[in-house]
């Protein structure tokens, strides 16, 4: 499959860090022994001495990466299970975690609010705001109100878990990611989308971007891609434009 | 086994509604039928017949409900897997919301923010607070502070899903939540600690309390325990006093 | 979405049963609430009220069908997940179990071989053996010889567990299984295609004909399809001849 | 915690080959900064950095391993879930292997008897069945006819998929397997006991014998063990022996 990569970049709108501090080394190798094994009278650790050697009977990794490729293409997607990428992510809003913690195939560590204390500048301000004087004054007024009453309240000897309910969505957060291949490619197709909350879009094209700087990944993070892309169509009512509506490229009858 | 069930109902502190609007009819009888099945020659369907005929072939509730005892005290929780419950949650904090989606065996639908304007007086103040008149003053002008800034950011353009980052945790939200008998019975052993930030605590008292007003679950509800009780100790390093610790009760050398 | 529904239902052949014996009430209003409470300042408890009323305020059927139909349709499946069937499953080989309970996304109780003793016509006999006199002959040979030797193991003191190394694949075994609307919807995809191996095809086939039947469900059961209905296409690198493939509706270049 | 380590290994009975193949590199610091982060106002990023330092500004990995060791001890586990192990596991029964995928929260990538011919000796023999010369003699003649009965069946036409309905249980089959150190951990529980069939028992000793060699694991690998030794009791009705039941240590009335 030939996928169109002309989806440009949005432009990133907060200071959020998504790094890769850590994932399964030979990627590839291992997603190729698991679809090998279900197909060989080999075992997978042959398989994977042969595919990690560093001599003439190494499996070559144009092979490799040519199987791979069909195994995306055609949707027999649960090799790319075995590969999984570890993230540090670093202020991002609360309001933006809250969807994040939504995937139930992945594992977080958060930032527990109950334990630690809210710092100063710790907010994020969306774009809208940002570049709308009169809404960033209100903006940082209401942000600078919340973080005084909150030390007020925690001075007074609330708890902070319960001081903490003054505290905005916009209050930064940080999360340690797992996630593995397989749920990042379904993910994207969901969170790349125009359509998608503007943080959460951008955190994913970050990961796609991380990616993207593997060379061992061998190009993988080019299968990243909004769901109109890998379908051909936009599945939703209405398109934003950039692809035609399934009822446009097949007709109504299908 | 026989567990002690003088735990006490802790105070209410919110006005959080959990109502059980759906669940799983016969639940009993599924649960006993899928344990039967693994253990017989006889197939599901006649088992399932013989569980709700109302003849003299029925097998006798005493029967089932030992059974699944059992199948409980043993720790071979599979079978309650097959019975679903699903709550309508009303005015919990997104501080609680935030933690309960991070379960992630269960189906929830929560009321979006990206969509849905919030209201004047949609916010849940904690008792602390609440019982605090210097506090309840400094929080109640933060939240009407957050609440007008709010509208007049929506006034000026900025699109609800950027306005709301000004919204505080204390932002009430509506939750469906579909969980199962296991994942309840796991989620309690954790959630009813009294270590548990307060509102999901209570949020888990009433879903043990709309499960108890349930007949047909002929006590099912009784299990659902903090881990101390489940266990007989406290596993944590420092008791809250109601149980002893691992240490305290088996000596250190197991 | 109108989806053709012309896709013919195979020649059954096995006598497996599938029978559906338990699932949520309401479903239709569930999966409803469930969606709406996402977009309304309604809370969830008012909306079931309303769903299940009785009176001039019941909100209609249509409205709550054609909201599922677009939900379906636009691909935001998450609140099919309240909507839970058991189904009794007998005389399916242990081949086809095999590949069952790789559906990760559901609850099983199989029978035990290490506890339940094999039967003398305890075997499923694939088409291509039954219809094939020559074939017929040394299975039914094989299986009896099987059964012999498990009873003999068994009577010098081999324990169940061990003597069941000798049965087939074909060995019969019961399951009761719970899967949710939104992975049976995923899973029809995959097992629905002709490609899918014949038994569990039938399986989910039979698992589609029983959600056909109930009126209550409002025909959500005719969206269960191969994932090429869905699609359009078909993502195999070659078709089963049904629906043309990606490539050739959409051209190499998306 | 200090648990007793004088759990036997129990005495191989098969030739399965369990290999760890591949895991997340630097698998205590990836729980420790995941951990930490959930308390700390510092970002994962910089303890990443912190972490795997190589001066004197690394923290030190006693203090690394001494937090997971109370990590593991109180119960909050899913730091761990971010260390994933990968396995080449063969030579396993179709038996055994028809209860390993029941696992839930693992990927499992399985050599598939519908696309792979089954070979002559491919088959486990139980050692009930090895150590009895009667039981010995009628199980191999039965192995061979079923290889002969396949080999006809395949010769004649029918499909591998369908002749292999004449395979034994006792066929042999490869997997690869990743599963994160909390399942493993929880697997353990149930799988090491002396109760556990006896393959798969043996199969998840292997994979504690192969993490117990990994250096860098620091001793985390001791701590999976079946579950009365991390109870402190056996909670089944009947004890192996090796530990008291819950009844006999804490009293009936707890």
């Amino acid at each position: 499959m030939c996928l169109p990569f002309f989806i440009v970049k949005p432009n990133y709108k907060s200071n959020m860090k998504v790094k890769l501090i850590n994932y399964t080394p030979n990627p590839i190798e291992t997603a190729f022994i698991a679809a090998r094994t279900c197909y060989s009278g080999d075992g997978p650790e042959k398989l994977w001495e042969l595919s990690v050697a560093e001599d003439e009977n190494k499996i070559p990794d144009e092979k490799m990466h040519s199987l791979l490729d069909n195994v995306i293409a055609s949707g027999h997607h649960s090799v790319l299970e075995h590969i999984n990428f570890t993230f540090a992510i670093e202020e991002i809003s609360r309001a933006c975690s809250h969807q994040l913690v939504r995937h139930r195939i992945a594992n977080f560590s958060q930032q527990s609010q109950r334990y630690v204390a809210v710092k100063r500048d710790a907010f994020v301000v969306p774009d809208t705001i940002k570049s709308n004087p009169d809404a960033k004054i209100i903006f940082d007024e209401l942000i600078d109100n919340a973080k005084k009453t909150y030390d007020k309240l925690v001075d007074i000897g609330i708890p902070k878990e319960d001081a903490r309910f003054v505290i905005p969505n916009a209050a930064k957060t940080n999360i340690v990611m797992t996630m593995n291949f397989r749920e990042i490619y379904n993910v994207c197709q969901i969170r790349l989308c125009t359509r998608a909350q503007w943080e959460i879009r951008e955190l994913f094209w970050k990961v796609k971007a991380e990616l993207s700087k593997i060379d061992e990944l061998k190009g993988l993070a080019d299968y990243l891609q909004p769901k109109c892309v890998i379908l051909g169509y936009c599945p939703e009512n209405r398109s934003c434009g950039m692809y035609p509506t399934r009822e446009e490229v097949l007709g109504n009858d299908s």
